[in-house]
């Protein structure tokens, strides 16, 4: 075992390795006439783009799965793929309804089979009426079906207590990653001293870092508080700003709500602040928390206290953007993820209007929704939409040409995000079912993130934040001095080489903290809390294990 | 009339010109703090930026059709959108295999149904057992479905007579568009001097403009011989070739196979070739067309004379790009729609592989195929494919990693393709009505090519060439002096001038050929020949009337 383990651990380094290395002198040394295309004469901004969730690390448990198909004995019998925020692949059953909507729109010959609900079929005939010669195989207009758009803003308006949302500031997308890439390019240029920069968290997604570095705009990187579960500090925004001021022009802040990778959903729950600095004041908080709420008392009436403390946190980060010239990117696609108790999703736009002036009527502002997560998990499909608030008349124009260019996004996606934010209502026959299947997923996924909080914080070593939202955990895990020695000897990040070790001894495929960003010397990874639940404690326990005897063994 | 007219004329060009200027300076005149992103400070690339197929005659068309829905009068009762190639916008219907195969992996309930063909069934239950979770809703690897890959590679095996394709080299797509701008920033980088060149027809396509714009690349533009049916000529890639590399650095070269938007199949028929220049010898024939054929003996008895000329073409497209460096892209996804008689398209990778050394072991070549056009015509799934040939294995790496970012193409464009690319067998219960749906969709668009033509050439001071193959025409139209200098004192391309008065008076919507490039003094339009048979024929006549009206009114 251990010669097989050590052997495949090699080739996967060497496949790390050969990513940066490439091999452009092949040909010279050939004899043959150089290629247009080598490492050394390609884009150098894609050739700095990273993808972690995708990286080295997924590509060696692809191949680990086709060895064991070709019965390759192994240490694990599965590769558990715990690295994507994938929860179909993971088992969870699609809701029933909103298949039955999109397989009528596709085939409508299915209209007359007495198998389908009538709420479904009058959806599908709707959605149908609304395409172009009344099938999804036509391009829909670049926006998205106007239909669909209308009714996403009435989801928005439902969700956000009837603040009204104008049909014409939300444009449909391939997944919500097109839309945030797509206002990204607007906003980035510059050469120098003058290229643009964007606040994004530390740990992030990584698709803000892999955006950045292809469009050649410089990554800001601002600290969320792991102390303090991950809390978003106002003080620490203005930290990173001012730093990069010297080097770039700072235009923009990223803020993921409810986080990922942290699973964390701002601020901290009072145990998870108590916990940071026992028998000490709570940390320093930014001082715009503690200013006065500006809410009228007709809203905060609304307001359990404990969400009031969110809005805070949300209205101090609005602010920030506001005084100092940043246009905010809101990444709000886990917004039906929530599971910390007493917690709720608020908006950016929502604290946004209800901050009144001069914030409401200026603040630019871009929110972002897919139908990739929340109970739906239809990853396959690529629907999403973001939502611009105060932006540009002409820059919007100039947003609608640019997304005209790749035509439309795709229909299914379309009819998925219809179905999913227009969901059944109480008088419609599928409504019993569609509550059912929602509530079963969302109730699942609170148990999960709970029992992942504490199988691992049971594990010497392991430290883990409460899962509040999304779906991931990202602990920290102490790896001994001799394991980061060993890791830096083989040109490896330590927390990649421990995961890598990981997949090879157990088959659980997670992704290394330094794919997301983390404090220098911290190390952790990112699990998803997807797998199903008779596999999730084995699973948690596995790796708690793991890292156990890794720690014996380099110590 | 007249009144209306004018007005809505008058707000569209208002339309045009808002796009030009932009209001930033509103903000700063109502003294309120200036906003983040106006078109002062967005990314200029973004801004010259331009795609004609959904430009302002296209906005103008959405108008045009909201104020018929309100009820105001206006000389025609619908908008007859000729703009995009979009059959099933026109009416084209589906076909059934598709959409049940779809169907059926949407909803797998139906796996039950006996409504659906066990071909149909066998098939979806193979792809969805492919699938993550079994599920479309589940990520597929970033490349696309391992399996459908697969499948891919066997269509072009077939589709080339044998020459082996490796499902590695195959990466699906969110329509052909994503994987063209993928290649294309791959390839891209540089500043001032240093800046990638990249070779594209004129008349072109829009995308490539577009692409070539927003990732700050040069457009070279080579000509097509509209006096020899757009055929593409070596000596004028030579030309181009020439005065680019004083200003910038060429690295690819793009052949749109069938044309877009020209309707062409290189090289042109002998009937075209003799109508250019009557009574005299055939224009100057690139040297390398005249060079002895390198086929072997076994391969050149298979093909028919008019064949031999195609591949000839290519072939000499081919030896440019090899001895002057440069990366090819093959737009291939008008290869269902050909029409010429006697005509067959062959496939770069095929002629390219054909040719043996040292060009089919070297030249880098990516060939780009879609379902929104062929027989199918299912635009708004957004599902495609690239294959890359004698790519360097190191940035085929980097090129996955990009690909990753976006986590997968759609996965119901993913099973379309799949479908369409392996078609029911003749054994299989879907065959027969599969081929008769296919043939009837294909003899519809080769009699409505020859309509066009036909209806088009009967009208003075209008020339269309041959439509050989694609969705388009892109006849040439004369326009009066005094029309030219109206249409510059209004600040619009003359062509956009008459294309909006066109749309103005008469509901048709084609774009100018402006928007597609053509040469200096010569102004052109594009219409699909998509509308239905029986809308078809009114629609060219009236077209011709309005350009006879038009002339006469500026004369």
């Amino acid at each position: 075992m251990g010669g097989r383990r050590g052997l495949g651990l090699g080739r996967a380094l060497l496949g790390v390795m050969a990513l940066r290395a490439g091999g452009h002198s092949q040909a010279a040394m050939n004899g043959l006439k150089e290629k247009v295309l080598t490492l050394d004469s390609m884009n150098p901004c894609v050739q700095r783009v990273e993808y972690a969730v995708r990286g080295p690390i997924v590509l060696r448990a692809l191949e680990l799965e086709q060895e064991l198909r070709q019965g390759v004995k192994k240490p694990f019998t599965e590769v558990i793929r715990a690295n994507i925020g994938d929860a179909q692949a993971m088992g969870q059953k699609p809701i029933t309804f909103l298949r039955q909507v999109l397989a009528l729109c596709i085939h409508p010959d299915l209209l007359n089979s007495a198998d389908f609900p009538e709420d479904a079929k009058r959806r599908a005939q709707r959605i149908l009426q609304a395409c172009g010669g009344h099938s999804l195989g036509a391009y829909s207009i670049s926006p998205g079906i106007q239909m669909i758009r209308e009714d996403v803003a009435r989801y928005i308006e439902r969700r956000d207590g009837g603040i009204p949302a104008d049909p014409n500031n939300i444009f449909l997308s391939t997944g919500a990653s097109d839309a945030i890439v797509t206002v990204l390019k607007l906003l980035v240029f510059g050469e120098g001293r003058t290229r643009t920069g964007v606040l994004i968290p530390i740990p992030q997604y990584p698709l803000y870092s892999a955006a950045l570095a292809e469009l050649n705009a410089v990554q800001v990187d601002y600290y969320l508080d792991e102390e303090r579960a991950w809390a978003l500090d106002v003080a620490e925004l203005r930290r990173a700003l001012r730093q990069a001021r010297d080097h770039c022009r700072p235009r923009a802040l990223c803020v993921i709500n409810p986080g990922n990778p942290t699973g964390a959903f701002p601020p901290p729950p009072p145990a998870a602040r108590r916990r940071a600095t026992p028998g000490q004041p709570a940390p320093d908080r930014p001082a715009e928390s503690s200013a006065p709420s500006r809410l009228t008392p007709d809203l905060s009436r609304l307001l359990a206290p404990g969400q009031v403390q969110t809005r805070e946190c949300i209205e101090a980060v609005i602010r920030f953007a506001y005084e100092e010239g940043l246009f905010l990117l809101a990444d709000e696609v886990y917004q039906d993820n929530v599971y910390a108790e007493g917690s709720q999703f608020h908006s950016f736009k929502k604290v946004l209007t209800e901050m009144g002036p001069p914030y409401a009527a200026r603040q630019e502002l871009a929110s972002f929704h897919s139908v990739s997560k929340g109970f739906m998990g239809e990853c396959g499909f690529r629907g999403g939409y973001v939502e611009v608030v105060n932006m540009d008349a002409a820059v919007q124009q100039q947003m609608q040409k640019l997304r005209s260019v790749r035509l439309c996004p795709p229909t299914p996606g379309q009819v998925l995000l219809d179905a999913v934010l227009s969901p059944p209502a109480p008088s419609d026959p599928s409504f019993a079912q569609f509550q059912a299947e929602k509530r079963e997923v969302l109730a699942e996924l609170a148990a999960k993130a709970k029992l992942t909080e504490q199988v691992f914080n049971e594990a010497p070593g392991i430290h883990c934040n409460p899962v509040q939202g999304a779906m991931y955990s990202f602990p920290r895990v102490q790896l001994p001095p001799r394991a980061v020695q060993r890791a830096q000897e083989l040109g490896l990040a330590p927390d990649m080489f421990f995961c890598m070790r990981l997949l090879e001894e157990t088959g659980i495929c997670v992704v290394p903290g330094s794919g997301f960003g983390q404090r220098e010397g911290t190390y952790h990874f990112r699990m998803t809390i997807l797998p199903p639940m008779e596999k999730l404690r084995p699973l948690l326990e596995k790796l708690s294990q793991f890292h156990a005897k890794f720690t014996l063994e380099y110590s």
